[in-house]
């Protein structure tokens, strides 16, 4: 309907302009469903603000005609919890794009909620620092969403998740107070940190509009190597004894043979090694200065490895790693589940997941790959029908389950797990986070539906 | 009186022992105040139980006869948030100090609430890893006692207050429920962080019994100098220029002329350097190998400076920084004030203290010391009587604050600075903690009396 037809798009109209409160479907659609096509809902509309007071006018706006919001950023999560059910506002954080110049002597940078990653790693770099998130959505993935959802990637095993970087924070809560800590202080102990509890709620607690985070200062000399193992196992051992002894090691990141020559047939790509191997390791490390001569040293003269100093080379090792989502995504609509475990059980893990498709899942195939560092998996399983796609995700989150790890690791549970919430989270733990959640948005405005099984 | 005519204390013994049930007034003394000697109160009992099963035992008993719990680690804090203010159980968890031996693939280490830090960087130690917090209290300062006030210390600008070293926790909330998350995962995105809304709330939200930390490698090159400067303006932009150029900085101490000479006259100490300078950095940096040149190049050549690259010298070095609080303590009870600012702020606020100490305290003198890598300052106050201290807290808080900082660095709220929150809180900021605090201990069981102003 015209947006005049309904009355809570003419209030909202009032407060972020008309041109910015979407009621076509044509063009809400876009906002409508996540990039996996796994997840959908109509809107009743999406509104987009220019600003953390336009946002707190909405929400208060939006929860008088109780109507529950969805807040959006870039639109990469892999759980629903971005798009609508049926029947939300789709508040999109797009427009708040902007990123300041980095404070030089605190080695800080502010941006809003709908600057991408991509534009504050520039604006990082281009001031000699360096921001250590990273994770290949890095074009389209906003700070936003990086923080509702404490976003990993490849570099936190060293620096930490999103949660690590943030030295303040600006948000609206349901009852459209803003809570606004930006001034920049990494050490700033005067109450409950509302910020901490804010990343990672998947917009349940309130919307992040802007935040200031930590910049690093990685060295100027980066080296990469591509390496071939026998095993996960293998794998394992070596990051332990890497962490250890090169503490420029920022990045390990795990793959086996069957991701590889998927990912070469996908992007055409030459064999990387003179033979193949069971399983592969891709490490970067950083220094001031050296960082091959570091490198090549602790892994040993003889490990069966391709170096890479120059961007050039470094930028084609990395397409092995970084194709995976694509080359799968190519040929099927993969169930994807993103998973982390104990580094002492990922071997056991690997292998009892690799028996259980064996045995129960013929017709699947099984494409492992992640952040070996931080134990985190994404398991791909392609090839299987809606229904064994739920047995199997059931069957396979309980296997994270037992051998003590989570069924969520860096993408959050959203609408897919909530079902299974109950896993690695015991009842007390489920109560005291629902207690929070009436505590703080007693009404249910802020995205309804997801994190939390339905009807509880 | 005697415990068998406390029908709690009988009830706390047939759960922990009657041993460890303390109702005799000498023996309970030592719990009941703080090391400042500022903060004091008389306790009904002190219970020490062995684990978080007795742990969760003793709040159910006490909340169930409507007894208020003051939690108790080392009894380090300077706010007065781990004693008793009257009538509560100081619940010490001084017993369960066991350390795990680190778990080398993960580079992590548990250990109980007791565990002293200086135990945990030890035992870390041994095992080739480093744990990067340190502060001065690191034999009495507890693993417990540092998550619930989240300390920070000399390390903390690279690598994070004690929230960015916790990878699990183990916690009993006020209804008794144990919320226990110690697999170690780094990545875990599965609802809200518990363990994080806990770490800084000051024993308020819940009593932290066992804690899973992250292990870091610093390389085994270390160096230290010490740096003559002549302003505050110049320690920040030495400062912000070392951090960019030399990532393996990983501490930066200020200290002035009056606090040195303090030092030397207490500890005995020679001038550090051939002429005296108005103030003092001491910048310790770490790397696989040659340290002590990347920090000479860094420098630059016409430094004044003095090096240590063996730990005797390196030993020395420290001691002008960390013999401040002794040296003062040994002869005044100073008024301790511990504060952050933005960096861009911090040399126009130590100007306006000293200018604002020169003409309304005449008769104090002012120590400043602290870490300038996050913006914290230390500042005590000596020579004046409690209304003056009273008047001079209030006027020094306000200064921070309209310099966009912090009242509570690295040391909290407790009881100390409660009634200045609002000075850097506002107020849908302090409703929303309040929020959490009703729906976590409704009773008002944990701690009651710190962090909030007094009746609200």
């Amino acid at each position: 309907m015209p947006a005049h037809d309904d009355p809570l798009a003419g209030a909202l109209a009032a407060i972020v302009g008309a041109p910015h409160v979407l009621t076509d479907p044509e063009v809400k659609a876009t906002y409508e469903v996540d990039w996996t096509s796994r997840y959908r809902g109509e809107s009743r509309l999406v509104v987009r603000p220019a600003g953390t007071a336009e946002v707190a006018a909405v929400v208060r706006e939006c929860a008088a005609a109780g109507v529950p919001i969805v807040a959006q950023g870039g639109n990469t999560g892999f759980v629903g919890g971005g798009v609508p059910r049926g029947g939300e506002v789709v508040l999109s954080l797009a427009r708040m794009d902007d990123v300041e110049p980095p404070d030089q002597a605190a080695a800080q940078i502010a941006a809003g909620a709908g600057a991408t990653l991509a534009a504050v790693q520039d604006a990082a770099r281009r001031a000699g620092h360096f921001f250590s998130i990273d994770l290949g959505a890095r074009d389209s993935a906003t700070i936003g969403g990086l923080l509702a959802t404490n976003a990993g990637g490849t570099r936190a095993f060293r620096y930490g998740m999103a949660r690590a970087h943030v030295v303040g924070i600006e948000a609206v809560l349901a009852n459209g107070a803003v809570v606004s800590r930006m001034a920049g202080l990494p050490k700033d102990n005067t109450g409950y940190d509302l910020a901490q509890l804010l990343v990672g709620s998947e917009g349940t607690l309130g919307v992040i509009t802007r935040a200031r985070l930590a910049l690093t200062s990685r060295g100027g000399s980066v080296a990469t190597a591509l390496v071939g193992i026998e095993s996960t196992a293998e794998a394992v051992e070596l990051f332990a004894r890497l962490r250890r002894d090169l503490p420029g090691l920022d990045a390990a990141e795990l793959f086996y043979a069957n991701g590889l020559e998927l990912v070469r047939a996908h992007a055409g790509l030459p064999a990387p090694l003179a033979r193949a191997f069971p399983a592969y390791l891709l490490l970067e490390c950083s220094a001031v200065a050296g960082a091959q001569d570091d490198l090549v040293a602790a892994l040993g003269a003889d490990a069966d490895a391709v170096l890479a100093d120059d961007s050039t080379t470094r930028q084609r090792l990395w397409r092995y790693r970084e194709s995976h989502t694509e080359a799968v995504s190519a040929r099927w609509i993969p169930l994807k589940l993103d998973v982390a475990l104990p580094l002492s059980r990922l071997a056991a893990f690997v292998d009892e997941l690799t028996a259980f498709a064996r045995a129960e899942l013929p017709a699947a195939q099984v494409f492992v790959y992640g952040h070996a560092g931080d134990g985190n998996l994404h398991v791909q399983l392609v090839g299987l029908d809606a229904a064994a796609e739920r047995d199997a995700m059931a069957a396979v989150l309980a296997l994270v389950a037992r051998n003590g790890g989570s069924i969520g690791a860096e993408h959050g549970v959203g609408v897919a797990k909530r079902d299974w919430l109950h896993l690695t989270r015991a009842p007390g733990d489920v109560a005291a986070m629902q207690a929070v959640k009436r505590a703080l948005d007693p009404e249910g405005v802020l995205n309804p539906g997801v994190l939390f099984p339905d009807g509880t």
